[in-house]
């Protein structure tokens, strides 16, 4: 069965992994469409190996570099937030969101509204614009694939079973850099150490989250709008070793876990192939040299980001948007040494309490509620 | 949905678990037929409870005491091995096949043969005769439901699943009470210390078993007539807290397992509801109680039955019911004080090799071959 793909954020971690497992997978998967920020060599590069039908290069500065390397290719370069916009929309298989942050989430839509299914990276997407995607999705008939490793081992988990049987998600994550840093010390901690990840190798933004424990909040939410399960049903456990990438209770108390070497391209390419595993040449778990797994209970004194997010989800609305945007631009922040690394869960917490709350909103009002948090976050003082 | 159901086995403890499980699911679940070997008291007072079509009562000498209590009753009597096997061919939605060792394989060929869909504790039933009874399957479009928890778990985790795409069952073993004794000292271990097993409280035979580890070889051999995986993709891992009950690892390296609470009711309860998993009052999993999983290789060495049971399987033909009827005799006459815990692979060892090999049995052949290796155990002189 041949798939074609687009692959947005193509030269992320993501979308290089992404990369890597569409020519692996070979000639019945078909890249049509890449796109990326800023890094123009990167995406001439993939558009040279992979020759889509056309790429997209969001930051109009770099526009020249891609358009000189592909002027004789018979590849279209489109540019900006409107060219990235009309690549999600190009009809294909499956369009992989490997976007970071907020500016993820009008893609999926669009995406959804062409009638692609969507292999989601971006969590934010399902943060900001979760009930707004759904409808989509319903009036499309789209599906969304979870390509996080915990939402990819749920998924796996729930592969021929019922969501009426389903008693609880249990979203497994390491804990971070910080799980037994002395928490008196947290206001000195500096992005270098934030960023210094024990398991995994992943971008700046979701390194950070991974720090504060946010991106485990985002991952509730995440949850509760992929699989329909109500907040006080999803639950969080810290599991050091990042082996069990997730797992789902059902009724009957039995537990099924999904697990694996920590490495992207399994959750990516069980997104493309799904329902069905392909061979892969990557390293396979070997339980005898990760020999000890351990589980303990997630600190919410240490990481209140955890709380937060909870919160936000029950109040629905505006409030996981606000959540999410605060977030993101108070880690930019933290990364830039405006603000410190406890100072992230304050102006997400102001942010909320701060903002004009809408029950039910729609795109503009989204966006809206995204331009105004971004603005609270960059005058916010600490 | 209501279901009839079989328990043959009902006074040993699968079958008083299963008669818990069927009480609890309430009305949709009828047991119709009933079986015990010789505890015609608690066989009675289980058909009082449960008023069954019919009861059969193995042993004669208890067949007056049941017949006593429900003579008045209308339910029906029978007794001996022939009314075991008329019980078993009795049409109903399943049949749970709770019996112990040898004896119980014909029942389940009868069952599978008269259309029954079969849940199956007997693991002796496929070890013995897995190509007829697999034959018989196919003939009458029925299916084995595994009981077994490991075999539960795998089930659970093929869910939804392609055969095709499994590169490994992977069966977990708690290692028994053994598992750090000096070997140098096995040959004096008494019976009372091999009953005593660390995680799970189950019949006499299968305790000796779990302290062997010809349990977990009897497994590897269940695994494959269920599956149709090849030996070689069958791998066994200590795991001594017993809460991952087995995993299945797919082609991509994505692994998949099973958990909970070591209690036998839940792949009993889900032979009986699949594919659904219907809510319970026994205890869930608690990971924050159960904090630590460790695994570790199987150790040959100490545990030779582990490789005789592998090499029977790849043998094939009558190789491995010699293996399943020797080690069950050995086991026999271990609890009865005639011969020492290390005296058991000996024998199994030497049954294997002096037997009358045959490539595709028929019924008649495997009983002549379980009669033949009785003989041998119980004339043999360690």
């Amino acid at each position: 069965m041949s798939k074609t793909i687009t692959i947005l954020g193509s030269t992320g971690s993501i979308g290089k992994n992404a990369i890597d497992v569409v020519e692996a997978l070979g000639n019945e998967y078909q890249v049509e469409y890449l796109s990326a920020y800023s890094n123009a060599e990167k995406l001439a590069e993939q558009a040279l190996l992979i020759r889509p039908k056309a790429v997209c290069i969001v930051n109009e500065d770099s526009a020249i570099d891609v358009k000189s390397v592909l002027q004789n290719e018979s590849i279209d370069v489109l540019t900006g937030r409107a060219g990235l916009l009309e690549i999600a929309s190009q009809e294909v298989d499956v369009l992989l969101n490997g976007l970071v942050g907020s500016a993820g989430m009008e893609p999926t839509l669009k995406a959804i509204e062409a009638g692609n299914d969507v292999a989601l990276s971006n969590k934010e997407s399902l943060v900001m614009a979760g009930q707004l995607i759904n409808i989509a999705k319903t009036k499309t008939g789209t599906e969304i694939f979870p390509v996080d490793s915990e939402h990819s081992a749920i998924w796996q988990c729930l592969s021929g079973e019922s969501m009426e049987d389903v008693s609880k998600l249990i979203l497994t994550g390491s804990g971070g850099p910080f799980r037994e840093r002395d928490v008196n010390s947290f206001s000195d901690i500096a992005p270098d150490e934030a960023l210094n990840h024990p398991n995994w190798d992943m971008g700046k933004k979701i390194t950070i989250d991974s720090a504060t424990m946010m991106n485990k909040g985002l991952e509730v939410i995440e949850a509760h709008w992929l699989f329909g399960t109500k907040p006080d049903d999803i639950e969080i456990i810290i599991h050091p070793q990042s082996i069990i990438h997730s797992m789902v209770e059902f009724s009957d108390g039995s537990v099924k876990a999904q697990l694996g070497v920590p490495d992207m391209k399994i959750p990516i390419q069980y997104a493309f192939t799904y329902p069905r595993h392909n061979p892969s040449d990557w390293e396979s778990l070997d339980l005898l040299k990760n020999s000890e797994l351990t589980f303990q209970p997630p600190d919410n004194t240490r990481f209140p980001c955890i709380q937060l997010a909870y919160a936000a989800l029950r109040k629905g609305g505006t409030a996981s948007a606000v959540l999410n945007v605060a977030n993101e631009h108070a880690v930019y922040r933290f990364l830039d040494g405006s603000i410190s690394f406890t100072d992230i869960p304050k102006i997400v917490e102001s942010a909320c309490d701060s903002h004009d709350f809408h029950n039910n909103p729609n795109l503009d009002i989204i966006l809206q509620i995204e331009s105004w948090t971004k603005e609270f976050v960059v005058n916010f003082r600490p």
